[in-house]
């Protein structure tokens, strides 16, 4: 399969590659790095991404971030940016990249345990990741010519405690090789609007 | 105690001024209707209805519009107006509205059964119904001095089935006094961080 991956060199994005590249045809893409760039907050970008890139059989999106802060410290703004650049990123990568899907083709996003765990300053995590739990289980029914849709949810990844540990005292780290496996399940399956757990 | 619902004079609105106006003092807000006005999507509006209202020992949400359409035929500011109007409005009114909730007083907000059921044009809804559950969930964690926070996710309103029955073949109508006990469980007990399911 033709293979695209945003986000390819990040942390998960990097487990992803080293699980599909063996037995795919990989494309990556970042904002700053990768065969093509893309701005997932810009729909515009987006496009000329799907333009360039052409026909696919999958679409990977291991991107997208949201503001840590607790809640009584958040603002309107801060929620925003968080369904601007996480939820609304990845939702426009799928309502864009309908048209150069193969049939039977799939998208895979991704979310994180913030789904179902409440983790100190992760009020706007939480929010977008059931989100994009919501638009999922939705949208995939209404997808054209037998297309799929699903959601990764990884806990946080073993290689980014540094940056993460803070925020998930308690939580058993994800290897970011196993967190990959979800993203094989969906390319590999048949399986559509379904939400992955990978704890 | 006094209790303020914004979205008083909806179909579940009503519903709710029904089962609680006997036992207690009832302050109503609409964007057009109530004791005051305000539009939850303008937060300067939220805080000119805080300070008009003063403290409260309980505020209700049964307000909130999203978009139903295919999702091959939503646009991002398609989800943009539900991420707007029923997510961050209601999000908004527990923002600015914690300093003005007495000890142990409670937020309510209102989502609905599209955020486990896939129904037809529902994908908007969805999102924004599972954002809430996540923001809930997440967020009841850290209020201060003993605020809690609830969600009440009903299913189809009897009362509404004109408006919204096309998009609810095969589920069982509830009438509105019934979804009104969800709001009741939320502001007269002790639960926090829950989502109250009434189907
Ligand atoms: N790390 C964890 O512990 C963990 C756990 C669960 C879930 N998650 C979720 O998994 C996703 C990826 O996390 P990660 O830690 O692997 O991220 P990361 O290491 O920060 O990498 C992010 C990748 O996405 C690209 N990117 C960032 N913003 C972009 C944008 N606007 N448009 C296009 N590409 C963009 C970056 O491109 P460049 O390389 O060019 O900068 C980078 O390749 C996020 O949604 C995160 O919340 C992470
Ligand atoms: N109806 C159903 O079958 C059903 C089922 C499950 C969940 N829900 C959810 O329950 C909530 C209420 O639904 P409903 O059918 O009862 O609504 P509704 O009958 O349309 O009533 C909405 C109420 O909210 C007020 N309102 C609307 N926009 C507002 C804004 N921006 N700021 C402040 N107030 C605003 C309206 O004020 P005015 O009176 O001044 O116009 C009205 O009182 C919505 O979130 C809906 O999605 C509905």
């Amino acid at each position: 399969m033709k293979i695209l991956v945003v986000g390819a060199h990040g942390t998960i994005g990097s487990g992803v590659i080293n699980e599909l590249a063996d037995r795919h045809e990989m494309i990556t893409a970042g904002r700053t790095s990768g065969d093509v760039t893309v701005d997932l907050t810009d729909v515009d970008s987006i496009r000329a991404m799907y333009q360039k890139v052409g026909k696919v059989d999958a679409v990977i999106a291991c991107t997208g971030h949201s503001k840590w802060a607790l809640v009584t410290d958040m603002t309107a703004e801060d929620y925003q940016f968080g369904l601007e650049d996480k939820l609304m990123g990845q939702v426009n990568l799928v309502l864009e990249g309908i048209d150069y899907l193969n049939d039977g083709g799939s998208f895979t996003l991704t979310s994180g345990v913030t789904d179902h765990v409440p983790v100190p300053m992760g009020s706007s995590a939480s929010m977008v990741a059931c989100a994009l739990s919501g638009f999922v289980m939705s949208a995939a029914t209404e997808l054209p010519r037998g297309i799929r849709l699903n959601l990764v949810s990884p806990g946080v990844i073993e290689e980014a405690m540094d940056k993460y540990g803070a925020f998930f005292r308690g939580h058993q780290p994800v290897p970011a090789s196993r967190a990959a496996l979800g993203y094989a399940m969906s390319v590999e399956s048949k399986q559509t609007g379904q939400t992955f757990r990978i704890v």
